[in-house]
């Protein structure tokens, strides 16, 4: 490991303290060391295919964010917790210091995860074509109106619910919007996408988890003012007759993990509140 | 019985067809018939104190404008169900010659139901004053990010869900968005309120059901593009900091009922599709 | 204020410690004190009569009990928590003896809530008739097979779940069994009662909430092994055919408050976990 | 294809006339036909490592049974369906006539579906040791009381939920009682299974999939009269300490499929109710 890059939000003053002393320890022990502000995209990109590891001090809006940006070159990445619930951060600011030499030791593992292929297409043209951490939704937009949607998987019709919006999201997303949705948490490994309909009518509230392999489509049939929505970051804005089609893309997210993967329903259900009380 | 209005929707041939025959069978019995489309409000308006009856050709869309357009003057209505299912309609267009001669004699009963007073403060000013038959929305706005909504009873504080949006029903709504968003199906007469969070995180999926002489107020802490929604029809842009404030209204929904209520949730179920099957 | 009974479990230490303390303040007050074990039932019905109040230190199935056994004489009811959870109670431990002066100076409210009318009968016969403070179910016996209960309301049939059983709760009840099945939180003196289906096939999930004033019936239709089940405490076993009535019963229970009850949706969320975090 | 054994109930008339007329149209053909009673378990067991192909007329319940009693000979079944919603039937019974040709002539796919491995241990005993193609359950008994349930992968602590019980499915069973109680609809093909708790208190009501490699282990903590029940057919009284252990058995069911899968999402939420409405 030669080259890591810290990635913190402008402005958020305990991660670019938090960073700063990480960046000064690295140094220290004769690393080249790249710090940027996650704001600075431009920067992130060119930086990315030369770095060894990437140090994301934040969120899980910034890791999601910074993953996105730099999942073609596969960089690992390492979330520092300085957010509220932190599913996709491995260590809290306490321990980065004291987890470093293990890190530099190489005494890790890489978790890779699948990233969600996302494509708009209208009228043939593809108008959007990019990747999602969490979860892709196509939604009613500014007013409260219903949706109606067509969706298929593989090219066959399966159903056409009347909702707010439906999430299609990989198992990493299963903990974030698709869990307020009713959904399944599912666990990180599994080759699936969970699709959940949000307010549907006519009791048609399950969630239908697929083969990841598959291409799921979502079709706007009925919709002025609908929206396309990638990881609660990126909007489109649809018009009838757009088509939305996911499938597991080819690039990864690789996680470093510094524990092994035994706790990780427990650690999930903690954050959500739902472990055993003491 | 004098006045009979009969409203349909603009350009909805088999409704304004209808609509003419009933007129025509009305004025050949000696009645006055006023027959305007539902998209002239003024002219709507200006007649309503006149009425003694409005019967509406349409589906619950076109039936609730009317009873919001009319509600201050408790004109009688008569739903003909030209829509898919027809919860307030109380006829079906294959009905409608056959019950008038009843309907003219006076044999029916008037059901009241209640009407929603909703309000929208800014900084102690009122902006939109207005009543909801079904239900009032304050929800999210074009993009996909969740909103945090404080919810208060007669001025305690409940809770602060984060979420897609807070919808508040009348019994009358409790079968329309509110059930989509996991609600329960309320009997019409109950003095009560149920408030409904959309894919609210955490798990805090419960409805509320809350006696509709409290005052219930909706304020919007966390985000910027979010909107308050009343019945599906009309739409008011929020600024953070902004109240909603919701309590049962003085004004009622005055429903003709030609048959006796005992056959009520059967009703509702079987239009849901979850009545016994053959 | 002459008479006061204190009723605590047999083997209940920190109860009975609690109990006993709070008997000797009351009695170097001059007030009759008569403490028994809730197992007592025979001693508890002879006295309550006599009672003005009855102190219950417990969890709130300890609470429900002792209502249940007193709730013909109306005897005000107060809960000292010593379970988890704590809906029925209104003081904490610490707070009792606190509040003993308020108490007996007459400084509180009866706030009354329904009681639900329980009644099973076979073949015209009344085999069980009894009231219930939180809910009854008509449910599945040993074995994990769904039943089949047609649902009348005055005498009007609604449908037939497929299901593990049914929940019939009072308001008071929405915050236990009812609220694990999906069920609304009711507020407590709406005059309602929340009927809810527990796995209920084919999407039939939602709670219906009917006026307590009706009769509501559930005759099982399929299910051998069947039973209904009062506050999780009485048992009855049934047999194909039996019905299941209840409405509002004359009797309610009475509880003592201390404070005005515009905390009462806060504390609630906060005791479920759903309060806003800090 | 040589020998084919045809299953129908004992006493079910349409089934057994069905099986009697398709038996002598193999014979016809020269093949062996076996026809027996699903009440005879030895029969059964006994000719099934003879067959080529087990044809069985009845409902869902009826090929479970046959499936869980020749699993371990790997015989390729054919469900005709008599049953209602028939999830696992692949032919009605007006068409088995019209497909026999194809089905002689190899013109079919096998579609391998996993089987779930169950055991219950007490106090390292095995006392039950099966397997389950819809699902497992460790449930409450006769009365209406919530058990506890410790909930173990691969030897971690997870959570120990307050319900009625916890259901483990496999992604067959998805459709079956899994999906009443919330859970997701899960694709044939997935390597998973699905633990959804049964009217789980605090709001623990999402489903959890996680890979079918993981042995998944439920201790029952507390619950007095509480059962494991498999496929709906099999029962087991359960003590408190008792252990139920699931996970992917090496075994498989073997489904006939006469044409290919593309429908089969589309086919379920159909039988659900949840298709397109005309």
């Amino acid at each position: 490991m030669q080259r890591v890059g810290l990635i913190s939000r402008h402005g958020a003053q305990e991660a670019e303290n938090l960073a700063a002393r990480v960046g000064a320890l690295l140094r220290e022990r004769g690393l080249q060391v790249w710090h940027c502000s996650l704001d600075d995209e431009r920067g992130l990109l060119s930086a990315a295919p030369e770095l060894d590891l990437l140090i994301i001090f934040g969120g899980d809006g910034t890791i999601v964010r910074a993953i996105r940006a730099t999942s073609e070159h596969g960089v690992p990445i390492l979330g520092v917790n300085l957010g509220r619930l932190g599913f996709l951060a491995e260590v809290e600011p306490s321990e980065i210091e004291h987890v470093l030499p293990a890190l530099l030791a190489g005494e890790y593992q890489i978790e890779e995860r699948m990233i969600l292929s996302v494509r708009v297409e209208r009228a043939g043209q593809i108008l959007l074509d990019t990747g999602a951490v969490n979860e892709v939704v196509m939604a009613r937009g500014l007013v409260s109106r219903t949706v109606r949607i067509s969706v298929d998987v593989d090219g066959h019709h399966v159903f056409s619910p009347t909702c707010d919006g439906i999430i299609v999201a990989t198992p990493t997303g299963s903990t974030a919007y698709c869990l307020a949705a009713g959904g399944p948490i599912v666990a990180p490994g599994l080759p699936c996408v969970t699709m959940v309909p949000i307010a549907a009518h006519l009791g048609i509230a399950h969630a239908l988890v697929i083969p990841s392999s598959r291409e799921l489509s979502l079709t706007l049939l009925k919709g002025d003012d609908s929206v396309v929505t990638v990881d609660g970051q990126v909007d489109f804005r649809l018009q009838p007759g757009d088509r939305l089609v996911t499938c597991a893309s080819e690039q990864l997210a690789r996680y470093v993990r510094l524990a092994d993967d035994g706790y990780f329903y427990e650690t999930v259900l903690r954050r959500l509140g739902w472990a055993d009380r003491a």
